[in-house]
């Protein structure tokens, strides 16, 4: 697995540092929030992509939405660590995406997702097609 | 200030649970968590009096919005504590309201807050007179 | 997939209302809030088989933490809902246990999980035999 | 209200984003989300002061609790908005800090509080004195 330092192209890190809301009376982070650290992370990978998801959900009517994921916990994180989120895309369907995250301390990994995210109309919720532009900048073909 | 047990008339009592989620790595209740009890005991004590806040909205376009909050931390609470919220109208004006509302522990008040409700038009924001079969729920004249 | 009314023996439900906090500016649960809503479930699981796990850690020293977690979001959670955590045991091993849980509102299912759990020495969290009482009050043999 | 760019010595400014994870179904900040900001602006006051306080914990047995805190929500923050949070000393006693801190986006405050601070000693919970060294950190006398 790739540390922050030699991050393979196409790995995105992004820091979050650890504060007294995200730990719990265990003196470790809760699980629940390392969700949050993640989804901080793809809303960054998006963003230096140049994609702005209010902007896309104006102009297109395209809204993302977590399908499944999958994380195994691996080794606590705790209150002042200075953490990074990798983000990795690994698959770019029709009107589906997966990343590939995980987040480390010091190049040590404590966390590994695998999410899948679809694209929907946010109207009708229904799935929809990823925009060929956005389709290119994540590097999908 | 009057226990759970021997509430004052117009005293509504909610109960709350503390869980992982809620405490921090110090080992006691966060203290922003505090702030999601008080508006848990205030949604209850809204839909006791019958005000549904979504049908609310969306019949008058009235949506309630804190626009003060002034709490003191008395004593923490802790992992598991069976805790219950307070409300109490103390004041109920034309676009506004105030409530008191504190929580407890086995009789022990552990916070105690001053909260001021604006009434708001959902789309202009702007302040928007409480209707008056509400008005007559909360109790004011 | 037992509704609540109807839960096969062994499964157990507790009930969990949405409110502000939970929500999005999506206008739903956010998803890392449902595991906020499965710990309580699983918590409530085990005070409801009589295991306590304050007085756990602070009498044999032993603490669960959560391993790995899968977690298919089929259909969005809202304002006001009142929904149900399922938990049923499905793997009862020497130093860990796994969970299926899910989520319903009105006997349809939100959100499926399977959580994986291991026990735990508090200070030296390496894993630790789950005492043979609580894998009796578990169900597991 | 100094802005971010032409702050009063004195005043500290740390950087905010705001993510699905801080909004609600009204579509902006939670109102306790404003909360956790706030923490996170006095962290980072101390941290650069050069006060880490895990250690200061550590070594002198002394922690930080807030005791009181008086909030005005003047304007809601929105979902990508990128804010600063403002720190100020006003009080340095003896056991006992106040702070003013406010939230700005683009030099407009969105959220005022005055926050008192209590140091205390981690076992006793009782008041301690604030270490000398630290008080003139803060620039107290």
């Amino acid at each position: 697995m790739p540390s922050v330092n030699e991050s393979a192209p196409g790995t995105f890190s992004f820091p979050v540092r650890v504060y007294y809301e995200d730990t719990d009376t265990a003196g470790i982070v809760y699980y629940a929030n390392y969700l949050r650290y993640l989804e901080r992370g793809r809303t960054e990978w998006l963003r230096a992509l140049g994609v702005a998801q209010l902007q896309l959900a104006e102009e297109t009517g395209i809204v993302f939405a977590v399908r499944s994921l999958n994380i195994e916990y691996l080794k606590p994180a705790r209150l002042d660590d200075a953490l990074a989120v990798l983000t990795e895309l690994t698959f770019c369907g029709r009107a589906q995406i997966t990343l590939k995250q995980w987040i480390e301390r010091g190049g040590e990994a404590l966390v590994e997702a695998t999410v899948r995210i679809a694209c929907l109309n946010a109207n009708t919720l229904k799935p929809a097609a990823l925009p060929a532009g956005i389709r290119r900048k994540m590097g999908g073909t």
